[in-house]
């Protein structure tokens, strides 16, 4: 919170129709996720709302800018329009007046990072799913180049082994299939599953709740500086801001528009990995949950998605694979189902072979009885038992043939 | 498979007019699930059945029965009913020839047993429900007295320590809840679920695909020796028939119709239990899954069961209640959510209070910058949070209280 020198009202400390440093600065001014704001930039663009709202720096009871044809952001209003300008605007104004966007991005380029608009190329076009929340820029390290496919892998801080093990197996396995994991950066299962992408030499994405000149949390900085070098980690927060808690709900928003699947590995009962299933379900996203035993508190929130949020059950990659593809590709194998003595044979086959003894060799009319079944049924099954290697003849009568 | 005494085609060794005998008789001349002879019994009656088999015995190319209204059984027939029947009643006859159902009642009575039928007060009511394929008669070992609510605990006979613990865990549960628990008598989950209830002094019933005279699994005689003395063993077949593989799966549709819900506690990928979760789905019965290890090969019929059969994810005995009772009755308690800092605050109080510093006042300016809230609402947030005792004035500025 250290003092910055205010500006004079009315003018920005650069060029306000350089469209880039417009969007950094609607970064700035905003929170995420501010509704009001993406309606205003979606009607005027970024520069046009950044001028109209200089002008109301200097006059600061506004109507709806020029050319305004929506119905309002959508904040409550005793009576219209103005006033809701009135209140949506006074919280962008303390921000304005001290507004230094050009310092914030001096910080991004000297740790190497850059600043990336829905016009460029690297923009992730998923994210535009999020409507008027859509953020006004990323501030990014590394290289976004989104792959067609992406599945954030989330869950619990205090994971257990077992979930841990798991994000880095999912982590892994979607990264050899060719699949951006998108996480965000904590400890526990974010960390794993990003490790687990790193391992399978595979981009990764790690989202922050602050600024990305600070890489939070502190232990995981190794950890952040290897997403860097082969993916990204990125927020929609100017640097210097600090990791708020609202700032995480709204970055959890982004892990889950970034990716077309989310997958909750291990979650408490109440987590921020809930809130970031909720956040994909509204995005028409599917979230698979990973299930764990009912007696560990990790795996609570998951086995709760599975209950009340129409999750789906995952256990392995593959089924996280098949929620991402378009029907019918990405089947999962059917686990080897062994072969059982009653395997390939028709049900009258099984229940005659049932009834059929291992040693002493019984009649047709015996063989009837015992199996429930017709004596020519039982002649013509037992035709094709002898066929199948299962049965023999031992007399006047028939047993089982041993298999070896 | 002993050989038995011929009786003259066309007479009984009883009088065929007995219905509880006629409905003995036809337990044992088919096999469970028949639904050819169930629809003959329904048309007919047990009596009139019997008496029409009989004549039948004696003139082998049989045309519809007397007053026959139906469009005959659901066998595949080339040209007509008369070759249906022949083909229906040819499994029939094989076992009418050696027909000695005082032989085994009397066994029957010799260890205790009685026989139930649809008519008896004892008959449990939800059976019913398997319209045709209802079982002619109950051989049953102890007392019969369904109590208005039930609920099946099922599951692998290979069952970890962990299902174990959880089936017996459930079964208790539900036993204290003044549920019955119905299982199918096996080792592993269906031992655990009868221990559970009898540790309950609740009833239990065990069914087995066998006849009731020999408690099978052998090692479980004991334990289901305690089950008939507090509930009840019982089964479709005559005594002195055999466990048969086709038999354990029709006995699992009694498991599923005697229930009001089906719960899979462990189950391999391909299990009876997902048999048992089947026929509880056909007969609109709902199915709880216990999740449990991915890594456990235990527990991957239950995910199999979440993930394609629609189950409901359970992990306690309250979601089983909620399955089983009307809609808003039994809610499961919601875990106790933990009194977090931020409990009870609206968003704009949980905004300002993460951008409150701990010990260096701050100005409302700068509040407002750092939570991004208009100075007039920073105003009037920390009046209410002052009131709740989470920020205080120093000097000229906030800060947080701290919580004691």
């Amino acid at each position: 919170m250290a003092s910055r020198a205010r500006r004079r009202p009315g003018t920005l400390p650069f060029d306000g129709a350089d469209a880039r440093l417009a969007a950094a600065a609607w970064s700035r001014l905003t929170e995420p996720g501010d509704l009001a704001a993406g309606i205003l930039r979606r009607e005027l663009g970024d520069v046009a709302a950044l001028d109209w709202l200089l002008h109301l720096e200097t006059q600061p009871q506004p109507g709806n800018p020029p050319g305004w044809r929506t119905a309002g952001p959508p904040e409550r209003s005793a009576d219209g329009g103005t006033v809701v300008w009135a209140s949506v605007v006074a919280r962008w104004l303390p921000r304005l007046a001290v507004l230094d966007v050009r310092r914030e991005l001096d910080t991004l380029h000297r740790c190497g990072g850059h600043l990336v608009t829905p016009e460029d190329d690297e923009w992730p076009a998923r994210l535009h799913d999020l409507g008027d929340t859509t953020p006004p820029a990323l501030w990014v390290r590394g290289r976004l180049s989104p792959r067609p496919r992406a599945v954030a892998v989330v869950g619990a801080r205090a994971a257990t082994p077992y979930g841990e093990h798991l994000a880095v197996a999912f982590g892994h396995g979607l990264g050899e299939a060719g699949v951006d994991v998108v996480s965000g950066g904590a400890y526990g299962i974010d960390a794993a599953a990003h490790r687990g992408a790193l391992a399978a030499d595979a981009p990764t994405w790690a989202f922050l709740a602050g600024g990305v000149d600070r890489l939070y949390p502190a232990g995981n900085t190794a950890l952040l500086e290897s997403v860097i070098a082969t993916g990204a980690v990125l927020s929609e927060v100017p640097c210097g801001s600090a990791p708020m808690r609202s700032r995480f709900l709204q970055r959890n928003r982004l892990i889950a528009a970034a990716a077309g699947v989310v997958v909750v590995v291990e979650a408490a009962w109440r987590s921020g990995a809930i809130n970031t299933a909720s956040h994909a379900a509204r995005l028409l996203r599917s979230v698979g949950a990973v299930p764990g035993p009912v007696t560990s508190m990790a795996s609570a929130g998951c086995h709760r998605l599975l209950r009340e949020h129409d999750a789906v059950c995952v256990t392995e990659v593959a089924e996280v694979l098949e929620l991402l593809a378009p029907a019918g590709e990405h089947l999962p194998e059917q686990p080897e189902l062994g072969g059982g003595l009653l395997d390939g044979l028709d049900p009258l086959a099984r229940q005659l072979l049932d009834a059929l003894p291992m040693r002493a060799a019984a009649p047709v009319a015996s063989l009837a009885r015992a199996s429930g079944l017709s004596t020519s049924e039982v002649r013509s099954t037992l035709g094709h038992l002898e066929l199948a290697g299962r049965a023999e003849r031992h007399g006047t009568g028939w047993r089982r043939r041993r298999e070896r």
